[in-house]
């Protein structure tokens, strides 16, 4: 029993059937003109009264929209689900029907004319049937069109009494050649690809027929047949099906049929190409034999089924039938060479500064569209958010400085630093979405260097400078001898538990700042209000002759007097109106981010909305703390241009204050300095070089890391603090650049571009956080608790880009309901379970060790978790610079690694949205 | 050109193929026994080392469940998605292969010998291969199991560096016919239904075969063969396909499609009754026939579709080969039907008390079941939140009557009035999951009437009884004549309207209570933390004698004494503590109830989370409020048992204190009071009825008014507040009681099955709110904030099931992405625009009136809705008796109802989640 379709007798018989054969001829061709993309409108015979016309009832770009009956709209673009009668059906009406290929048509009357001759000749049509047949496909056609609103609102009147067909528009001229201007005021324009060509089908049942009258036919040249499409684009193809009345369901069922294959990758380039009627046919064979069966117990047919997140490409289809790569039908072809392509951090060792020429060379073509790149309007809200973030950690780190210095470093020397340094970073690093910040370790260095040279009489600056000066050489000798390289070595593991740690830090940071509130705000517990009398607080003072009545708190302690009273150490209101300053604007932040999932409001808007998010919280609870007028703790940032200590002056000498042996000795600690330095920068690089963020511009450890020495160098001189890359900030620098593609078909979900690499936005923040002494008149309104908040998001979101955090979350959770990771599928839970345990436990000691003096040696700790326990699971880190085209199926290839190979970036299972 | 598989040669033949001959003829007998659930497990042949095994790969109950490859773990039961290819081989293999139909088996051995000598027989195997085929088929079996967790942590240890095959279990001897203890130990026995048989697929590729070795085999009694089955059921059927190597994806797919097959209803329904290899192939055919195709270009085979929330049911697929229903083969069959079963409401208006008789004799038949169904975890959840409800109530219209009636009626009546009203109400009414609660209508009315008394020297307390008594006579005389039946001209836009006014009024005094206290404890926004010397408040009187500085507030003004200072009119941290607490214990209710759809922790133990979220949100915050110790406004019962005045006693004597024509001329505004209660009974109850509840029980509308007009009556004799149903109490009591069924097969969404219809928890709410005079040392610890937030929760939770609020919410989506509401599908949306703006309008005017005195006339504004304007709109509202057996269809033809026929309930898009 030979089988028609696939051709296959038994499981046996070879691969490539007598249809594959035929696509294999006549798409083996090696022509290099792509087939245009095809619209597709499906039109059905309606009786409106007395007369007879072709209403639009379906449309495909790539996925289906049907004309909701009731409803007079359109339904959500959906994957078209078939039936299989169907599709036999419409088999069997291209192989009993009119067949023309590249028929030389103009209009729509001639064509129609052609073809009932055609029948008439071949005797399938009777010729007294020629009129009517005529008459019935050259009625008007009405589109379901989208009305602008204030004319649907202005038709809402009428159309409540009778039908609402005069919502529709309708082409009332078939004949004529040029769009209508319903056709060209069409906006469904800008879905539809530009070179595209349109195929109509036009289904309907007649009184006269009693046997199916069909015809698929190819215009020699795409045409514009009048008001036939919807979209003023040319026909290419028609297929008409008209048939004895009684069947108007199945003949719509064929006309979906066909409209679903016009809109198929493969089966459109077979039907550009088809010689014959058979090659149609052996198309519609191999659409058969790839098509996906869903069972009729397991699945409603009436459940329209949502566009996937990606489908495969038809490439690897077509590549089937390729003729130069016949050795590989299994769809190999293509894969594999698209990593090759990847620029590795190569090893040149043998070169001086090899890597840091490479970096340069690769970054020099990029120079100009680093800066127009940034004209964008998501560059506003990224640079106001992480000037936001800048400004605060500068306030934090410089007020924690001064206090660790004696004011050597102060608030005043944290911003100008900070200013700086990132300016001079964004504009010539190798990576400018890197930010650079104070960081933990480095302060806590300063603390222990200024207590040894106040202990041991040696000038605090000088010593500094000089460290700054051996470091900087240092931080040269690891460039030039390309010791970058071995950042190689770093695994999944050290990767994720360095950032992980860092926004747990962050997090930490944020509750501890606004639970410190409690502590200088303490609030009255025992306060009964109606015993409000017997609350005060007075100042008692000994000396007389002062209105100590008057004396301010501060002014009482300062004359000596004693505060006493029940109240003397109680403030009230403040400590909670923090809290619900920083609680709500974290959690408007995170409500307003996820509002981009929302159904409300067009795309557009709520994409402004979700980036412009953390500014619209600021603002709204900026806004709340005016309106209740409380004295809130504010950002206060210096406003004169001095430095913070009036001693010291904004140069700092290199010589003079100390012994000569300390120039020399100095070479000890900044050893320390470079190593803490080196790791800090290169593991936020790599992070922030992740795979997942799909970087063209490739990246420049080398470059970067000879501009952080540079700017220790210089920073040393002005007495300025030392800066490196801030995990945390730099994430949300680059989550708040990422691109999205605009859907371009109905249906089709947005994919995650990248980002949009440049220098604008990190000069912009540093420039601003310059400025930022002139702009205290602004600052002064923000409350504290509201950064604090910012602080919170910032720490949250950096940890929901990472795997380890997924997994953690899997502990808690019943295996039946865990998303479906690629990992999960591959490897056993237990052992995933074991690997984040192992994980946690490391880092909950760095943790500990991170509450001690330890805390330095923090980078170089987390160096020890960096070497791999086999050579085969090393990472090859890439500089990926993705403008060239890649291999089609790796994205599948890569989600086949799991955390076995512990480095390569996993897929992950939600996409990309943005967190 | 005729086509093997569909029969059909155009579109114009026939349905009815020979393919679907065959089974009318098989599957038409008038047999009752329904043929069992198979349970199908397919095992594929692996090489274990040099070992040969069966290990299995996937299951099916109703879905797919795979075992990942590298997993070990059971993938998420999907939607088996197969290739049309493997069906079409599936169809040759049974065509080619030995086919034996009731064979007398009793163990694996004998059964394949059986099989192996039938192929020699007909010369389809060398029988030099009979012993290498028998020795692979009795090859041990592995199961997939699933381990507790204790042993499966004991194997990580050992599982981390070698394979870890140890983890599943392994039957060991496949001759034995008990089961193994692993067989017998295993948990997922409970998802197979009791009556299941098995199917066994076991498909490989051997190496000593040249062409496929095919078997389909049903055994004459389902047998149990050893270890072959995961779990301990019988084996029915059994498919076996050995092939040549190099095929095995082929073979595993082709294993995936008979596995389909066989838990399809319809097919296995044809494998029992097949009486040869015909029927099976007719069986595939007409399976082809039904079946869903997704277009390549637009799905990827490799994503798994979840089970969908409901499958048409396979009942209208057999229906088409059913002999008896030949008429009608497009699935008509069973419809309609059920909606005659439905008891309506019925006018029996000749007979004196016709309804209140058929009320009883509903209510009947449930008295027992009506306590022993209360008995349910879910009860205790229901009755703390509704007993909350309930105090807060009563304590806030308490203080209000007692503000309107100079205390004749305060807090204290309204406690024993709740509790006595409650409990009589919910033990004997027609409706017990009606909650009945003061209401604003009552209230103002009491006050006009105290003020009239007031003024007029009339005693109010007697009037008040006189007006009870003729309302509680009205009230008789309405059920009498069945006068309720009117409440069968609502339509969805009176009720719509009702319930969402209800729930406003709710949400805006729980946010009005909410910013009461902003006013009650001023905040001092002029507090400067360091001035704290300059803040004081003291009591100034002019007499002495008296240790003014000791006087509290309260005490100062009594005296006579003014209060100076600048803090004498701020309260600190109240108002914001009482915000937090108000605002927590909302969003904490609202995260909890949503987390029943996270993945996190068994399914059981996030409903318990769910179904307790607002007494766990309660608790948090109680706690948090004892934990900060601040004085918020606490619940304050009263606790001792006397009326509020001191001067009334709990009886009302009707005579002596007012002139008799008094008696008489209460008749005019008693009239009042009933239309009052009789709208607002019956609106409430009609909504609490809602078809969308499916309740089972019945209504009782004249059962319920007979016992409220009772009640009137009784508490104007004890001087207590009038109560009536309460809609936002009572819809919140329905929410908290829902049931859900387990799900069956993995995979198959838990269906809303019905409410918990009883008197336990309605009785327990009001016998706890009796007795909550001796509940206040545990009572004033609950913030009164916190309780608002439960309010405002309330409001919000009954908004949401309302349609109305859906379609306010489209107002604002693009319509592109408007969720697939059935409505929306077949009315267009301007017109349901302007059917919601009508609705907006009406109750923005309702909204005003109820602000000013009017607001008593209330419920008969909802009256003026009430009228339809077509007689062909009318609702048919039924009390809904579900326990009888309805149409399978009838789902699907609700949902064709939109919004143009308004009354009838639509099927909501998302399901039944509670919300």
């Amino acid at each position: 029993h030979h089988h028609p379709v696939t051709g296959h007798r038994h499981p046996l018989t070879p691969r490539l059937s007598p249809a594959a054969e035929r696509l294999r001829y006549i798409l083996g061709e090696e022509d290099d003109m792509p087939t245009p993309t095809l619209f597709t409108e499906m039109d059905t015979l309606q009786q409106d009264g007395d007369e007879l016309e072709w209403k639009e009832s379906a449309r495909w770009v790539k996925f289906e929209e049907k004309v909701e009956e009731g409803g007079e709209r359109w339904s959500k673009p959906h994957v078209s689900t078939l039936s299989l009668h169907s599709l036999f059906e419409l088999r069997t009406c291209i192989q009993t029907g009119t067949v023309l290929l590249d028929l030389e048509g103009y209009s729509l009357p001639q064509i129609v004319d052609e073809i009932i001759e055609q029948q008439v000749d071949e005797g399938m049509l009777s010729p007294d049937l020629r009129e009517k047949i005529s008459f019935v496909l050259l009625r008007k056609h009405r589109h379901q069109t989208k009305k602008p609103i204030h004319r649907s609102l202005a038709d809402m009147g009428k159309a409540s009494g009778g039908g609402a067909r005069h919502a529709q528009s309708r082409s009332m001229n078939d004949i004529s050649d040029t769009p209508s201007t319903d056709q060209l005021r069409n906006k469904f324009m800008k879905k539809i690809p530009r070179d595209a060509e349109a195929s109509n089908v036009l289904v309907g049942e007649v009184d006269f027929l009693d046997k199916p009258f069909v015809a698929f036919v190819r215009l020699a040249q795409a045409t514009t047949l009048g008001g036939l499409t919807e979209v003023p684009v040319p026909t290419r193809f028609l297929f008409i099906l008209l048939g004895p009345t009684g069947k108007a369901k199945s003949y719509n069922q064929i006309g979906r049929a066909i409209a679903t294959l016009m809109v198929d990758d493969l089966f459109s380039d077979v039907a550009y190409k088809a010689r014959d009627r058979e090659d149609l046919i052996a198309g519609i064979d191999e659409f058969l034999d790839e098509v996906i069966v869903l069972p009729p117990g397991e699945w409603d047919p009436k459940i329209r089924i949502e566009p996937p997140k990606k489908v495969t490409s038809a490439d690897k289809r077509k590549s089937v039938f390729s003729l130069n790569e016949l050795g590989q039908p299994n769809g190999a072809a293509g894969g594999g060479g698209g990593l090759a392509e990847d620029e590795e951090i190569v090893c040149v060792c043998g070169r001086f500064c090899g890597g840091l020429f490479l970096d340069i060379k690769r970054k020099i073509p990029w120079l100009l569209s680093d800066f127009y790149e940034g004209f964008h309007i998501q560059s506003i809200s990224a640079v106001l958010f992480i000037y936001l973030g800048c400004i605060t950690n500068a306030i934090t780190f410089g007020g924690l400085l001064g206090d660790a210095t004696d004011n050597y470093q102060g608030v005043m020397e944290s911003f100008l630093g900070t200013a700086l340094s990132g300016t001079v970073f964004c504009l010539f690093s190798g990576q400018p979405l890197i930010i650079l910040s104070s960081t933990g370790p480095i302060l806590i260095f300063e603390k222990l260097l200024f207590e040894f040279s106040k202990n041991n009489g040696i000038d605090y600056m000088e010593l500094r400078l000089w460290i700054g000066i051996h470091s900087c050489l240092q931080c040269f000798l690891l460039v030039a001898t390309d010791a970058s390289y071995i950042i190689k070595y770093m695994t999944r593991f050290t990767e994720e538990g360095f950032s992980s740690l860092i926004s747990f830090i962050f997090i930490s940071d944020a509750i501890k700042k606004m639970m410190g509130s409690f502590k200088y705000y303490p609030i009255n517990t025992d306060f009964k209000p109606d015993y409000v009398t017997a609350y005060k607080c007075e100042c008692l003072l000994n000396i007389t002759g002062l209105d100590w009545s008057q004396l301010s708190k501060k002014e009482c302690v300062k004359y000596g007097g004693s505060l006493v009273g029940n109240t003397c150490k109680y403030v009230p209101d403040l400590a909670l109106m923090s809290f619900i300053l920083f609680f709500g604007t974290y959690s408007m932040t995170v409500s307003l981010k996820k509002f981009k999932f929302s159904r409300y409001f067009p795309t557009k808007l709520r994409k402004l909305i979700s980036d412009f998010s953390i500014f619209m919280a600021i603002m709204t609870f900026v806004g709340l703390d005016r309106l209740i007028g409380l004295k809130t703790p504010k950002l206060i940032v210096p406003t004169e241009f001095k430095p913070t200590r009036p001693d010291r002056g904004w140069i700092v000498l290199p010589f003079g204050k100390n012994p000569w042996w300390v120039y020399l000795a100095s070479f000890v600690p900044a050893l320390l300095v470079t190593i803490l330095i080196f790791m800090d920068q290169q593991i936020s690089a790599v992070i922030v070089n992740r795979k997942e963020n799909k970087l063209r511009k490739g990246c420049g450890y080398h470059l970067d890391l000879f501009w952080v020495g540079v700017l220790m160098a210089a920073c040393s001189f002005l007495g300025l603090p030392w800066y490196v890359a801030a995990t945390v900030i730099s994430i949300a620098h680059i989550d708040s650049l990422k691109m999205e593609s605009e859907s371009s078909a109905p249906g089709e979900q947005p994919q995650f571009l990248g980002v949009r690499e440049q220098r604008l936005t990190g000069i912009l923040v540093f420039v601003l956080t310059g400025v930022s002494i002139f702009l205290a008149p602004i600052l002064q309104f923000i409350p504290m608790p509201v950064l604090y908040g910012v602080f919170l998001y910032m720490g949250v979101a950096s940890l929901s880009g990472i795997q380890f955090w997924e997994r953690i979350k899997l502990y808690m959770m019943p295996s039946k309901y865990q998303p479906d990771f690629p990992f999960l599928r591959h490897v056993p839970l237990r052992r995933v379970h074991l690997f984040t345990l192992v994980q946690i436990i490391c880092l909950a000691v760095l943790w500990v060790l991170k509450s001690t003096v330890l805390a330095i040696l923090f980078p170089v700790m987390v160096l020890f978790m960096t070497r791999p326990k086999q050579s085969g699971e090393k990472t090859k880190l890439k500089c990926t610079t993705t403008h060239k085209h890649r291999g089609k199926n790796k994205p599948a290839q890569r989600a086949e690694t799991g955390v076995t190979n512990k480095t390569k970036p996993t897929e992950k299972g939600k996409g990309n949205g943005g967190s």
